[in-house]
């Protein structure tokens, strides 16, 4: 146990020191509240964990009470009960009739709520590129409070996020672990003749089934599958076809534990890879290991990208998009934290216990090779996430 | 084959009325372009479907081409050629430093395309409310478009999509077969003991192997579990922990089929339920009867609404949340297509082939009971979407 309530993941003293430097950031851009809707960093500073983000909801943080507010529709406040630390008095609920409604919309409530409490002409910061903070919840918000300042705090929570605790560092492992098992699976199941449907029967499987120690829950993605002439493309849907022969089957998935994802890409080719595509194969595995001989703290993430792009270049290829980005907590529809790109111009420098999902893959022309690391940077480098050889993997 | 491209679900004359219907309500409402950001619209009106849209994309229909144009990252791109039936002319990719970049947004670009054709000054819908469509998203397009009139048109797609075809309906069978199959599986593997991960791992199994006939896809959300002293709560992740005795199980989870769901609920009572416990579901089981029993073409929304409600007052028992919702496409965060609600207020005439998931769960206390139905209007009442048996299951 790491705490003393079934229902919460992390020690109170962790979600307190959460918050202590969420309000840090609040004070040195002057924000006095923080309206947090995006799922990952509600969950962050409160522990609410339920698949109502398809509603309008909210943590609301601000400077000077102790505990944040949690705001929501009034079907889940159990969920708030059972999964939050917050106390009653910080829930604030509202009925029914505002859910999916043209007349009425809960951030008018919200707006009403801010007044009520002082916030009416004060500085408010509010997620504005953040997922399920749509267009018409701010406008509603705007209208209900003329006189505030908005500011947006996208990424304030997710930045707070970026350097793990040890306790974070094990569920990302856990994470991991589930992956492997995940991927084990799909390469043993992975045959000619097997339906795609049907591969990924046994992907899901494995994940929920997790370890004999601890279970699985969902991950904020599909198994993105791409087999056959659709291993061309990152994120299309498996079918139900059967699978091909001569053909690779490029998959990327994670394990998820208490939210926390640890992501693996892979690719099976079913028969014998052609020369050219062997050589892809080798570019990416060689270009994915010069990228983590780079890891370290002060290192940037850029430094990190250039690494892997001056060794596929050698090989003749090249990658327009980034090359990874960093990862932790992921509600739908990414397990990407959205704030450090391994890409040129980002030039954040690792810590230790950040993580990332070393995601170079290729995909060119008809074909792509998806081979991918998650890790942690260490002090003296990198852990990786999952301990499967980075390699392609070929059944013939 | 219901057509003639293997990457389509549905014959390119549908798609071809769909855009036809659409451009009535636009041209009703002086809509020179439509900005299509909801998922579930993409696909309904081009087949596009991949999992990118935790990044900028979007559908942009107008009055005088033929073909919407379909906008979204470079890498994706391929994702569209796979599934859409859009020519090379038809897409408008971005470069991937537009990704989660702080200082650039896709939404620039697509200003900027907009004006170029001609839209500076012209009334531009967009779907406010729409998930994935964020406020930075909108104050950006604003930002490029500042003599632009804009207009909300969320739900205006989703309104087109209320009445389905047979090709639709289809769709909407299979995907109850689906969750019959899922459903039936959870209820023999459920027991004391098993631990709640086990039980979701077969539910997914279920899910994603579908029939002989045709396979599964993923749904746009968890499984939702509420076990024991959990039954309480709607939205809930499942737990590692084992099942106990003398003890609910709620479930409500959705087959899937070319996106289109087809939901079910049931609570399964391990053990020998209180007497207290069968009255509760005896009124939902009555309730949920006698509001099937209203629908056919003519009534409305809260017609239904009202012959469940009276029901289980009956009974002594009240809900105070709506008792169903339209249901067809979905991608997450939800498989509601946010147009009609059964609850009062909604006077929405029910039409034949519309299609709903009457959902009366209750949640009283510390438990709760989950017994829905999904069916689609026919000309003269109703045909379910899942044909198990509207009961609570008891396991002893």
């Amino acid at each position: 146990m790491l705490n003393d309530n079934d229902t919460l993941p992390f020690a109170r003293e962790e979600y307190a020191e959460r918050l202590k430097r969420t309000r840090m950031v609040m004070q040195e851009r002057q924000l006095d509240a923080l309206v947090i809707t995006e799922p990952a960093n509600m969950f962050y500073l409160t522990g609410y964990d339920a698949w109502s983000f398809y509603v309008p909801q909210a943590v609301i943080v601000d400077l000077t009470e102790d505990l944040p507010v949690w705001f929501g529709r009034e079907q889940d406040g159990n969920c708030a009960r059972a999964t939050t630390f917050l106390p009653e008095s910080q829930l604030f609920l509202y009925s029914d009739d505002h859910v999916q409604a043209a007349d009425r919309h809960p951030m008018q409530l919200l707006g009403t709520w801010l007044k009520d409490r002082g916030y009416a002409s004060r500085h408010i910061g509010v997620e504005m590129g953040a997922f399920y903070y749509t267009a018409r919840a701010h406008a509603e918000l705007v209208r209900a409070l003329p006189d505030a300042r908005f500011q947006d705090a996208e990424l304030l929570v997710n930045w707070v996020r970026a350097v793990k605790s040890p306790a974070e560092i094990r569920y990302l492992k856990e994470a991991g672990e589930i992956a492997e098992r995940m991927m084990s699976r799909a390469v043993s199941v992975a045959a000619p003749g097997v339906r795609e449907c049907d591969l990924v029967a046994e992907i899901y499987h494995a994940q929920m089934k997790g370890t004999e120690a601890f279970g699985g829950v969902y991950s904020t993605s599909q198994p993105h599958i791409g087999a056959g002439r659709r291993a061309n493309s990152p994120h299309l849907t498996w079918r139900d076809t059967p699978l091909g022969n001569d053909a690779p089957i490029n998959m990327e998935f994670a394990g998820c534990r208490f939210r926390y994802h640890g992501p693996i890409g892979r690719t099976i080719y079913l028969g014998r890879p052609p020369q050219r595509y062997l050589d892809l194969a080798a570019a990416v595995i060689e270009g994915l290991e010069s990228a983590l001989a780079t890891v370290r703290p002060g290192v940037t993430c850029e430094d990190v990208e250039a690494a892997w792009r001056a060794t596929v270049s050698r090989w003749g290829f090249t990658k327009n998009s980034r090359a990874g980005y960093s990862i932790g907590i992921g509600y739908p529809p990414t397990w990407g934290e959205r704030t450090m790109s391994l890409r040129p111009g980002d030039r954040t420098a690792l810590q230790a216990n950040m993580a990332f999902h070393l995601m170079p893959a290729i995909w060119v022309g008809d074909t792509g090779v998806t081979i991918t690391q998650s890790f942690h940077v260490t002090e003296s480098g990198y852990e990786p996430l999952t301990r499967l050889p980075r390699e392609l993997i070929v059944k013939n």
